[in-house]
């Protein structure tokens, strides 16, 4: 091939996008679900970084095309832990209006519970709404508010549906982001 | 100009981007948000489309590349016509899952309400919960999960602050709705 | 019996409490919901009325000390239809603070809907908002919100565990109702 | 007055209810309303503790007969430190189900936050599904979902219409647990 050609189709490789998926686990099943959303997110293509909430950096957060939120649900809720993190974009990120460091990022939520109703849907709508305020670009997959998984007593390992979800939804926000940024770039 | 040129040109200028702004309103507040909002999808470069919500056809939910829906609150939710016209999706226009015709296109929300907290927050929240539910993408802007208008008594005319948030919420709209069709355009 | 002691006994035997359960269904699983908190209701001593919220009176209103609200939920909120009958309480019942003549009734949510995570939680948070808007005192019973049955295709009767959760949740109701009205009665 | 007498009045003198005021607040917005709740709920005869929700203990959460809670908002949801506090329930204080020791205390919410719908109404809401979770008896008062202060950008101090809906808040609680407490009593 000849070396202008090359270089061409090079630069027309855009690089991956990049995909944090963050999530506080206890027990294990949200760290399994976050395993799922990673491996949708990577077979989508993305570049991803799996972490544990606490252990997120400002940096990491700026230098993200996409944000996914993963936590278990605690009376009605996202965790403590997951509820700190984001109050971390403001004490020590100064992720304040009207810079909005994140805004325009891919967002989305996943969560496990243990019970059918057991406030899952109100925890993924708060990491939405956080991401919402934050002026990020949320989407849900899976459910009607993003990958969920019901984990009974704690004891069962999620089923083959509910994984599935999360790669779905791991899959979804990696090529939003990667549209989003493809829509952005100039010709 | 060479006529290759003229006609490469021309290619390359996308045809402006769709959104539909739908409301209710009663007193007339909903509908001063509306055109405000409008106007700001407007000056973005959009082609909108203001309707009524009992208005709006199903072919022009799935012609649209953005909705903005706009509600009343009544008792910390959407009015009846907005539920009903999301339920239309459903009934009328059988947007179903796992189609989900509305996929991927843009989507916001806009309210006014009597008092400082008197639901406006949930009313956009089910709004927002809504349109993920049908697989859209959202954002807000303005306040934290879209425009909102405090509306006192029912006398007032909306704030100057208020039409602008309207503004902007429809001007962000409009940019990602553009966005996304472009970073999803074949090269 | 000394007829003194007679006339006191009955003074002293309250009045059954009144319940109130309102629903829409279409397919037929919210009306069994129904029942199954209607039933619960009833064995509790309440005197209960099971209405389809497009009949509900007004004056039944007004009279009931409890109310408890059910509904599919469509697009992770209630019926439009169900929406309507809360914005009733407005137009046609004036139900205007500050008077707020449900304040202090006793109130309660109950859903069905089509998926694990479909959006019921999110319904039956509005439920309880429009009746906390309305000033009444609610609690949950079941699931961490209200009763909740997940109909998957609209095929299959509800479990028995979601008909005793139902049963539970209007027990509670009931209970709640005779407290607080009991509560409040003069020595 | 014969002894017989004095001691039945003395049997119907109730014990004042016990009300916890919990609250988080760095700029001392949320300990201003706080302090009003307070106010409202001695007013009404309540014996009343206000706690930093760090300083609350299990046992005065099994002890009191109501608790209200407060938060300033951040990223539409209560604070990390107040959903640390709904997570302690669990971890240290084993409110598990069945049992559910707050099971039928009254229960409320109060916010602040610097935009007028900046997710207060979230933050509120969520509180209340925390509440309902654990099978308490919620209510309003004030704005839709509990008592509400816009504190703009955190200079000035709350209005008189905004402390004035926090004695309401507390008011109303206080008269709620004395209700619950006596409709529960033996005659």
């Amino acid at each position: 091939m000849p070396l202008l050609l090359l270089l061409l189709a090079l630069a027309d490789t855009p690089a991956p996008v990049k995909v944090l998926v963050a999530y506080h686990s206890t027990g294990g099943h949200t760290a399994a679900l976050a395993k799922a959303v990673e491996a949708g997110a990577r077979q989508a293509g993305a570049n991803v970084t799996l972490r544990n909430v606490a252990d997120v950096k400002c940096d990491e957060l700026r230098a993200t095309d996409a944000l996914i939120v993963g936590t278990p649900v605690y009376w009605s809720n996202m965790a403590g832990q997951v509820k700190t993190f984001f109050d971390r974009f403001t004490t020590e990120c100064q992720f304040l209006p009207p810079a909005f460091p994140m805004k325009d990022k891919a967002g989305a939520a996943f969560v496990t519970g243990g019970e059918v109703s057991s406030g899952k849907e109100i925890a993924l709508m708060t990491i939405l709404a956080a991401m919402l305020g934050n002026r990020m670009v949320v989407v849900s997959e899976g459910q009607a508010l993003g990958a969920a998984a019901t984990t009974g007593e704690g004891k069962d390992p999620l089923t083959e549906k509910e994984l599935a979800e999360g790669r779905l939804l791991g899959e979804r926000v990696a090529v939003l982001a990667r549209t989003l940024k493809r829509g952005r770039s100039p010709d």
